[in-house]
């Protein structure tokens, strides 16, 4: 086998407030972003980093209209346009816990998840602020009642992590806490091109890092601050190229599935 | 003479996005505000709590309609009701060094202004996203720049404390960090009614604190929420009345100087 490809999963879009992108700044009014995940395809394994939305959940628990997605834009859906199934997913990556990048967990019934420890410290004991981006806690919460199984959260399998960790070759986990208490940005060298470094919801849009600018979804001011400098001086030491988690304007530019990056 | 006075001195409004005033919930658009400053007329001296904005600099600095204030709301206009010349006050006690809390100290020509020590050591090292906050650092700027004097931040005295402190007979400075690093509230004990407590912008409406809602702008979340909960075991522990900062149905129902609570 050669070396990783990554692909670019289109997994709907969502809507949140101007001053909710930009804390403090605005413009207020919507601001409509694009929600994806990205399959690493890599000789040691399948890996996703993020999973988006369930559109049903969103729908109960943000009300009709927070979301979108169709049927394609679901992460069974993506995976068909490259031909794999959900089942052959050997690690899910969650840059953090919130809402809109586990959705999809649960679809990837044969692997095993991987989160910061932070965060799942975050997860199971949330200050009253934080509940509404970890309301997926819901999500495991209902399934376990209607299995009768205790769900624990996402997959059979799971590791905490703690530190900045290469968990497969050229695949490097950078901390990068402050939007929440366990975040991970993730970097991947690739053949023929540049690193791709994903910042997770590290960084929202170029417009966060190039106006300094952090997002209202913090925990911590000072760190969030810490983690968008440090998403530049990661940037510089690996002449990475960043894609940001949820830039309309950048997502445009890029190649999604079943196009991809190698 | 007899006990304390406390006359609310209206000094103008303002207005924000209500993302500003009630972080990640809003509604967004636009939310007008009173600012207002306190006189305690007290047999050890007259103290004011918060002094309002400069309507002239906040003009330049944000633009027109950002404030309203007309002369009769500057400190020099509303201490004229009470028949007290500015000159006449000997403290001055600052919540915090924002630009909407200090712009009336440059009348109190003869006051020693008292605020946390942490708050003078942020207003002098402050972090980008603090700046805009303490822009009123420029009008000192300014002012030693014209006088050419170096202009220390507000009067010729200050004092700089830290921790709970009683100030004068029956009024307590209680520390409130999380707006900004050095924050204080002020309770003043009265005869004949229950204790005021005022907030400053650890509170700025009673939603915020029954909806446990804290506003956009924050140094420390954690802290900010610690100190709204302060605020209420306070309210608890001494029977107290909140007085917000910035609630204009609250303002509505309170009794504006030349009026006096006693």
């Amino acid at each position: 086998m050669n070396g990783p490809k990554v692909y670019l999963l289109d997994l709907g879009s969502m809507v949140l407030d101007g001053y909710m992108m930009y804390w403090s700044h605005g413009p207020g009014g919507a601001f409509h972003f694009p929600v994806y995940g990205v399959l690493i395809d890599h000789p040691e394994g399948k890996f996703i980093f993020d999973t988006g939305f369930d559109k049903g959940f969103i729908d109960r628990t943000f009300g009709p209209g927070a979301a979108t997605q169709n049927e394609r834009q679901t992460l069974p859906g993506q995976l068909d346009l490259i031909g794999i199934r959900p089942s052959e997913i050997t690690h899910v990556i969650n840059s953090h816990y919130h809402v809109d990048h586990v959705g999809g967990n649960k679809f990837c019934t044969h692997a095993t998840t991987l989160c910061h420890k932070c965060e799942m410290e975050a997860f199971t004991s949330p200050e009253p602020f934080e509940k509404p981006g970890y309301s997926d806690r819901d999500i495991f919460a209902q399934a376990s009642a209607e299995s009768g199984v205790a769900n624990d959260i996402y997959t059979p399998q799971h590791e905490f992590l703690t530190g900045d960790q290469e968990i497969a070759k050229g695949m490097h986990l950078f901390e990068t806490p402050g939007h929440t208490p366990g975040h991970y940005s993730l970097m991947v060298e690739l053949a023929d091109r540049r690193p791709m470094l994903f910042t997770g919801d590290a960084c929202y849009t170029k417009r966060n890092l190039d106006q300094n600018l952090i997002s209202s979804a913090h925990s911590d001011v000072k760190q969030t601050y810490a983690s968008l400098e440090r998403l530049r001086r990661l940037t510089e030491k690996y002449d990475a190229e960043l894609f940001y988690s949820h830039d309309p304007e950048a997502w445009k530019t890029w190649r999604p599935a079943p196009g991809f990056y190698s």
